[in-house]
């Protein structure tokens, strides 16, 4: 039996996005279905929705920041029970048999792991996000959220928080470690909070002073504007890692020369056009550049109860379904702080709320 | 008093190198002198000779490669007495105060090393390579050769060898871990040697086969030519670490598709031009680029001992002081199997050798 549900989808490239219907599998033995509460708006949702990555598979229902309530289980189901409250994140698969999958690096999956939308499960069938009420997914890819955190602001965790979480805990971000983020969306104002609880000392990249009272409020030590020169001087040969969530060609050999010794500056976010490196700038302090994608499904666990431990959750913004067409043009512009979350509950409402 | 001695030097950039002679400084209470036996060739003195990195001072007399005996030392040298077997590397000094000197990382010294030779001391004198028959050195900057390894095979450790134990060590390459060395020249030779003995599954990257043989005999257990576009295919995603000794700017995102999960491309040979290299490549497998240059005082002597434990010395061609210009040549045609190193006995003839 097939569950038809309401979602918002992208028909085509270009096109803003429009409710509509999707059919969503029957649970299978290791299925859990979940009543979708709020979905997290990140920009690579927009990047899909427009095909600006040129892969785009249409109609395309966005949405891999997934919070919600379990309402049924398969008969082989063990970990979750129909009440449970959950999260689905940038995958619902992979192939479990690679080394990165025996890893518990499934983000990593050799084979290729399944996208959460925008992709084909293994059988074929397409793979519909979270900007929908319900969604069905296999256990091992369902990740528990728990009592401590709001629904809300947990779900923009599922990416942004890992995205973050996992560099930091790879990098060894902690005491005694100086860590700079660099900028101040979604991504940056997660890190500046998970690298506090974790006992670093924070300084904050962004171009301009405008958020520094968040930045401070969040957990910063430290905040310096990027379109002010002397912060190159002020700071060089300072930081062991910096995680630059700017998915734009920056001139990276200004930020190489802020880290120390071994330091290390990791891109989360992911400029499609080359940049330019002189290797003289990673040689003269040992220094490296990394990039790194999410986490893992374990790892992604782990960041969740840690979050629930410290008090974590993002700063949200809560909209309708009728308002994520105006929200991607606030995304874009960076005007928001510092998540949008759809609340499902507005697919029951026929007309835009005026929040 | 002034010692003179003979010296090969470069009167100015690209004109050939001739004999002349130097003024050593008087050894202070610090200070050893060493009778020079043996100085490598390295690929950095020509850039440094013609004056390639735009940064010389002439009279030039190069080499950082030097084994010796001592022939003096200083009222309160404590590490060395006369007849100890000993050498000299890329530098000669160092602040001694800053975090990395402290952490006995000289080499990367924040107020700047004292380059061996085409450099001053802090009292602004000019300091003078290895091409010579003596030389002064502080004796905290001076290393032991350790009995086992002849003194002309010990020469080319003290920069080929450490420029690749150094990233070996610190990137932990050792028992069931795969390495790949990019280059199969001075530098790649003492890299398969080295890796070899630390326990690594090593495998050669060179343009061709033609080094095979010599390869496979230093310790590799594969060998691949790049010129060949099946060994990108063959080896995707194989490698924990690869060594980059290139000092030419490369297809890194073809390199990086070598490394597995969380691998690194370390560089050690440093082009001048900037690289490209897209955000992807390192994001889609936790990938990282990193840079490493020589290593400290202490790694250096921990590296002399572990070659003298395990048989390791570098693959030489002796040459007399007349050959000089004629080794570079040589060298830059990559036709030297492995090192060439300069008998300093030659300064006695007064003709080149037929060699």
């Amino acid at each position: 039996m097939t569950l038809t549900v309401p979602a918002l989808a992208a028909p085509a490239a270009n096109e803003p996005l429009v409710r509509t219907t999707i059919d969503l599998r029957t649970p299978g033995a290791n299925d859990v279905a979940i009543d979708i509460k709020f979905a997290g708006i990140c920009h690579s949702d927009i990047h899909q929705a427009r095909d600006e990555w040129g892969v785009g598979l249409f109609p395309m229902v966005p949405g891999h920041e997934i919070a919600g309530i379990v309402s049924a289980v398969g008969s082989e189901v063990t970990r979750y029970r129909v009440g449970d409250r959950v999260g689905v994140r940038c995958f619902v698969d992979s192939c479990r048999e690679c080394t990165n999958c025996l890893a518990g690096e499934e983000q990593y999956c050799l084979k290729g792991e399944v996208g959460t939308y925008n992709a084909r499960n293994y059988d074929g069938t397409p793979t519909y996000g979270g900007y929908s009420t319900a969604v069905v997914v296999d256990e091992n890819f369902v990740l528990g959220i728990p009592d401590g955190i709001e629904l809300s602001e947990a779900a923009p965790l599922l990416c942004a928080g890992i995205t973050l979480y996992s560099p930091l805990k790879n990098w060894k971000a902690g005491p005694g470690k100086k860590f700079a983020i660099l900028g101040m969306g979604g991504l940056g104002h997660m890190g500046v909070k998970i690298a506090h609880a974790l006992g670093a000392e924070v300084t904050v990249l962004s171009q301009t002073l405008s958020k520094q009272e968040d930045g401070l409020r969040f957990g910063a030590d430290h905040y310096y504007a990027t379109n002010d020169p002397t912060t190159f001087t002020e700071l060089e040969n300072e930081f062991d890692l910096i995680v630059n969530t700017v998915a734009a060609n920056l001139d990276l050999e200004r930020y190489l020369g802020l880290l120390a010794l071994d330091g290390t500056l990791v891109h989360v976010g992911i400029p499609t056009e080359p940049d330019q490196i002189r290797m003289f700038w990673l040689a003269s302090q040992r220094r490296s550049i990394a990039g790194s994608k999410i986490g893992g499904i374990r790892q992604t666990q782990e960041m969740l109860d840690f979050c629930a431990a410290n008090g974590i959750g993002a700063d949200v913004e809560i909209v309708s379904i009728d308002q994520v067409n105006e929200a991607y043009e606030r995304v874009i512009r960076s005007d928001v702080r510092y998540r949008f979350v759809i609340d499902t509950a507005t697919f029951g409402t026929e007309t835009p709320t005026d929040a």
